[in-house]
């Protein structure tokens, strides 16, 4: 029987093609919005210039300076011209650096958020912020930098190219999949995930074929956000520990990284993790969850292991200490330092992940 | 592609075998209740009794002359009971009518409202009241009256009569299959739906055999709950308001009407409702969803029509009416004075449903 807690967010979606132009009024005059900062990189600027071109008035300051990973010092200048401004609302259009620029505005001063996502971040949904001083990552959990309403138009997301795409949706397909046995899974993240993977797969299969696809496109940006609110609720797991580490210690691509790592995962949770492997595969349409996961990547361009980023096969065993003291005690296949070299041995050869004996 | 507005409510929710005595003081210690008003009926008086019987000293009063409907005067009561009581918090034990009195006391003094649900009603995740004013029953939406926590404990409900788990269970199915065609759904709300079909159809398919049985009951409150949080998001659809037409102007039985009218609302509708029918067809494992809906019915003792509930055959014509006047707009199927009585006219004799012509 289901045993779990599962602390519901507030928030309001607004998702469809065209919404910026036909809901965006409505919804920042429901929060009541007169003196806005709008935080919009110079990539954005001009897509963010003509979209409050209708309440440029209420436009009370406009903040360009992000920075990826959210520099405090960066912070520090959103938030001052949020004060300088006197705004009663931040706006944010723009990928994650955006929104978490945004969020590190509403950490300090309350200031309520509504974002616009320009990307498949996801982070639009939760409550986490993440700053970084002298290159040193802190991150936490607060509800006050979680954006009040989300405008989601998937039509500002066709230009986005094709490889970022790539690597966005896969970075999300991971949430989801990570979402069935992380630590605050429940049957809300796990239906939301479920259906997560559904269409982040139907939007990567035809995005690169047909990158201005609307219904591609649609289905990657409604994958998005499900995987970002599943992953706000049941946190991250096996596979996001050890992406964690793997990149602090030999600064591999991120995404690249996570898109290698996550079949070995599933591989050697899968036999584990009944529920989890029915919900795949019926959301991939096949019984060979691992290889159909695996089968994607490859498809779309993800080819080869880690050591073809850089790492060797030396670097292996230097860090299944530090992902054992971080590995969730309740993962599915418990984490052994054998069980933790396997994976590493198979994602850095590139080798076909071998599922773990039930 | 989708387009869609959905407002995630807040609300935690525990859940498992044996919370109310595991988990449900620490619920209390988070929300800081010093001063509860515990509200429960005769019925569940022992039962909410031994519950509190570790913070007995917190229970500043208990109400339980609880009525079906919420009378207006019980509902006067019970808010008198909270303001000398000079209660922090409204604890209520028991099914929707404990629930409905808990949010009556919500609606006006804003207390915080710890439900801890003995039955399958769903009501304890939505922000609806409901009172009753010399038998006129009003009804609004409140955020003030959704459950701050909800403490789940299919334990609770192992003594629950069959006849009535089925009722309830059924009705809980109705709100799942109206959740996909419900005029503020969403795919969040559609993929918890869906979920809830599976679990109770499991749930009512085991509970007759072993009334007693955990995973029944664990899957029937869990298909509660994931019903109930997909009608709060969703709203009803046609089937609702149809049941609420025919029960006001026949008074018909409930659970029955639900359970008889369903299907014949289902032919009406999947043809031009291609994702609801899908995910029924998912979640009940089988592609003739009205049939397979039907058999679930008629397998738990559903049997015959309206015709078997006192309902003449002249009344059909006198209720469409009113029913046309409040159909949603978006029905997948649009509402005709036609089609509604084709739906009633086979409900009523309780013939095999037959699908709308796409």
């Amino acid at each position: 029987m289901s045993t779990f807690t599962y602390d519901g967010l507030p928030g309001r979606i607004v998702f469809g093609s065209g919404t910026t132009s036909t809901r965006l009024l409505r919804e920042l005059d429901l929060l009541g919005a007169e003196r806005i900062l709008l935080i919009a990189s110079d990539t954005e600027g001009e897509l963010a210039t003509g979209m409050c071109a209708p309440f440029a008035d209420r436009v009370a300051a406009t903040f360009s300076q992000v920075r990826p990973h959210v520099p405090v010092e960066v912070a520090e200048l959103a938030r001052k011209a949020a004060t300088e401004a006197d705004a009663d609302l931040v706006l944010s259009v723009g990928g994650g650096s955006t929104t978490g620029t945004a969020k590190a505005v509403a950490l300090t001063t309350g200031l309520p958020i509504l974002a616009v996502p320009t990307t498949y971040a996801g982070s639009e949904v939760t409550p986490v912020w993440g700053m970084t001083d002298r290159g040193r990552k802190t991150t936490g959990t607060d509800r006050r930098v979680l954006p009040k309403t989300v405008v989601y138009d998937p039509d500002l997301t066709t230009s986005l190219p094709v490889p970022l795409s790539v690597a966005s949706g896969l970075n999300a397909v991971a949430h989801c999949v990570e979402a069935f046995w992380a630590p605050r899974r429940s049957p809300v993240s796990s239906a939301v995930a479920e259906d997560g993977i559904r269409h982040l797969v139907a939007g990567l299969s035809a995005v690169e074929t047909c990158p201005t696809g609307r219904a591609a496109r649609g289905d990657l940006l409604l994958g998005a956000y499900l995987a970002g609110s599943a992953f706000a609720v049941a946190g991250s797991g096996l596979h996001h520990k050890i992406c964690h580490v793997l990149g602090g210690a030999f600064d591999l691509p991120h995404a690249q990284t996570h898109a290698i790592v996550l079949p070995y995962v599933l591989a050697y949770n899968a036999p584990n993790a009944v529920e989890a492997s029915d919900r795949i595969a019926r959301a991939l349409g096949r019984p060979d969850i691992v290889t159909a996961l695996r089968e994607l990547g490859t498809g779309l361009g993800v080819r080869g292991g880690l050591r073809d980023l850089g790492m060797s096969e030396a670097d292996i065993d230097t860090v299944i200490d530090d992902i054992t003291a971080i590995a969730p005690a309740d993962n599915p296949t418990p984490v052994t330092d054998d069980g933790v070299r396997a994976i590493l041995r198979g994602a850095w050869a590139g080798d076909d992940p071998v599922e773990t004996p039930r």
